[in-house]
């Protein structure tokens, strides 16, 4: 019998306030969706973890949730084992999870099982990671265009001197003056000492415009960054990432895959990053091959959770490649997963993506963890050192079964305000 | 402060009788060298680490024991920040570690830690390292060219079932029939499934022979490797090659370096195998450019680790690579570390190689671990699940300081029997 046994999974959908942010796939519905995990051990102790919603990984997690129970949470590579196998075909003709929801259900039960793990011996998670290497992970502030609005009001009160930044979170944001606005409310409040743009919403003039107009408020000591989401031409790109050279740290997923990639990297003088042309284990041959990018942001959401993020880590100081990390929505489960292992990668030396300012003041935790200088201090107490609201949490699964949505879909909610608009994969 | 400190580290050098084992570097010298390092924490619990010896890695982890007081055990990256530094030549004029020496005492260290930390929190190292995916870990019977006689005399007492593989380990085997009397009696006393046959000692076509005559000795079902140390011209390891086509589990390191190996590769249908070519993470990009190999083998004490091992795994994983085990002369330390490690890498298919019968009656441990049909029990108490004797350890550090050997050179004593006889990189 293992020393310590799983005992109970629950999963919870649930759905935050989300504004109504643009991107190259259409718009953010109001409210963004996520799965909350709490595996519990046989004497009673919590482990919690976070991950993109929809109501196929739902149905995934539950599944999976039936086989861990009576499995040891430090008995990693067996759980890992047994979730491949619900993975797969089998011949009781059980539908096949796709890739994302495979690593999407392997990340939250490690996380939680992490959790677990570390409130179990008393350590925090960084600890067993390999123990941290900075006290602090940097993140950057990260700017949407968007329309007016916050998304679904809802939330559990927020801080009074967050006023500046609760305006231009409602505020309107479709042109550089716009984006130059929210960055100042968004660095004013958060401290965040680097910038990143999430583009391919409009022609590439317009958001090459913001970049300048970034520089020139924000001057050449703040790191700048711009994601068009592989949206680009590459005849767009590369004369785009021409006006930007010497302007931006790096030039995120401009155009669509690993060959194209490759093609602008050759052109430009900028690093490339992606989270979009190479996205998992299986793509790193085809990295190394067509030298697709000098960056990777990692993200232990969609690599299957900490210990293949601390892998992929050594492949990029192997290949050359820089690390940073990517975000989605996200509440502060995620938040204290992406810190744990943020300090434990020496070789992350890049500020960290995060979208929580957008859900600022709709998080589950207890204490819902602050930035400082940009900064988040990695939790010290034992675990992912968070202690989730129930009764929050409670809350923001009302708010999922209320508003009707089971997956992301933002070319729905862009048709919305936008009939006959649809997604291109490239455009511009 | 740290929950937990490194207090004190000793570091204790060995020497075990070594029967005269030919290679392609020359002979086995009469006694191996092992450094066996203790860390001992502020709560009294030791844990301990084994690498190869030699002076120049001894008078290295001196230095880094200076540093270790106070960290804590569980900090990894901080421990091998600190060892990194100590590695690269400073300002004061210290004289850099060279690749092997980093290498070994980062993994002598890491060992240690995680020793400690098992016992810490009452878990076995496998569990730290993901957890078992298997409860045995088999390894190859490891067959060598020698004279006759069983090195240096020294012995805690044998198992008087072993007469028949005693026998044999003082036995010359210098030919094919010897080779074969020495694969029967360690198959028959250890239970090994499968057989590896150092080569590069006498002309090709003797070892070829050799191979064949294991074959014809043992059947199909038992997979048997031959290992010539590099040694080969090209067009000898092919020819040797495809005399072994349908007959070699793994043809390991036949010719010296990546692009000879991508070149016998091509030639050859039998997956060519390494712990020569693609010995560290900085031969990772040459690995993939030039296809070297099919099989990498790894070895905790050359790679760095227990984690820079499991980065390895996945690289394997990734890269389409098999993933054996690589063995020196060792003792019970390094081979439960070898097991624990074994047991957490689901890609590691193939049977670990170990020297371990070559030093049958002289470990060091309370209780020398066992082979049953071959394999090795994981180990299922806290740590390394090891006890180590330390009137043992005293006698094994008294036999260092009295054989007069600082370091390992085979060729010196091969000389000793064949004066004028000099290593080359490239024979027959």
């Amino acid at each position: 019998m293992p020393i310590m046994q799983i005992k109970e999974v629950h999963i919870t959908p649930v759905a935050v306030p989300d504004p109504p942010l643009l991107n190259a796939a259409g718009l953010h519905a109001p409210y963004a969706l996520r799965l909350i995990v709490e595996i519990v051990s046989d004497d009673g102790i919590s482990g919690w973890g976070e991950i993109p919603g929809s109501e196929a990984t739902r149905a995934a997690l539950e599944t999976a949730a039936e086989h861990l129970a009576g499995m040891d949470p430090w008995a990693l590579n067996a759980i890992e084992a047994t979730l491949e196998a619900l993975a797969k075909p089998d011949a009781r003709g059980a539908t096949p999870w796709d890739q994302r929801t495979w690593v999407h259900v392997r990340s939250a039960i490690e996380v939680a099982c992490y959790d677990l793990m570390g409130k179990s011996v008393g350590r925090p998670v960084v600890d067993l990671l390999g123990g941290a290497v900075r006290d602090r992970v940097p993140f950057a502030a990260y700017l949407f265009y968007k329309y007016g609005g916050a998304g679904g009001e809802f939330g559990f009160g927020r801080d009074e001197s967050a006023v500046g930044w609760q305006a231009a979170r409602q505020a309107e944001a479709l042109d550089p003056a716009g984006i130059v606005a929210q960055a100042r409310a968004m660095v004013d409040h958060y401290g965040f000492q680097s910038i990143k743009l999430k583009g391919g919403a409009f022609e590439a003039q317009q958001e090459v415009d913001a970049i300048l107009a970034l520089r020139e408020a924000f001057g050449p000591d703040v790191p700048l960054r711009l994601d068009p989401n592989a949206i680009w031409r590459l005849d767009t790109a590369i004369a785009a990432g021409k006006q930007l050279d010497g302007v931006l740290e790096y030039y995120e997923d401009p155009v669509r895959g690993q060959d194209n990639m490759a093609t602008v990297a050759r052109a430009l003088s900028i690093p490339l990053a992606t989270n979009m042309c190479t996205t998992s284990f299986d793509d790193l041959p085809g990295s190394v091959a067509h030298q697709s990018e000098a960056i990777i942001l990692s993200d232990h959401h969609f690599w299957g959770g900490f210990r293949a993020s601390l892998e992929l880590a050594r492949f990029c100081a192997v290949f050359g490649r820089g690390l940073s990390m990517h975000s989605n929505s996200h509440l502060g489960i995620s938040l204290a997963a992406m810190a744990h292992l943020a300090a434990a990668v020496p070789n992350l030396t890049y500020d960290c993506d995060t979208h929580y300012p957008w859900q600022d003041g709709h998080d589950l935790l207890v204490e819902p963890l602050t930035f400082e200088a940009g900064s988040v201090e990695v939790p010290s107490a034992p675990g992912l050192g968070i202690e989730v609201d129930r009764d929050k949490l409670a809350r923001l699964h009302a708010q999922y079964l209320a508003c009707g949505l089971t997956e992301r879909n933002d070319e729905i909610e862009m048709q919305k305000l936008q009939p006959g608009w649809t997604f291109q994969a490239t455009r511009w």
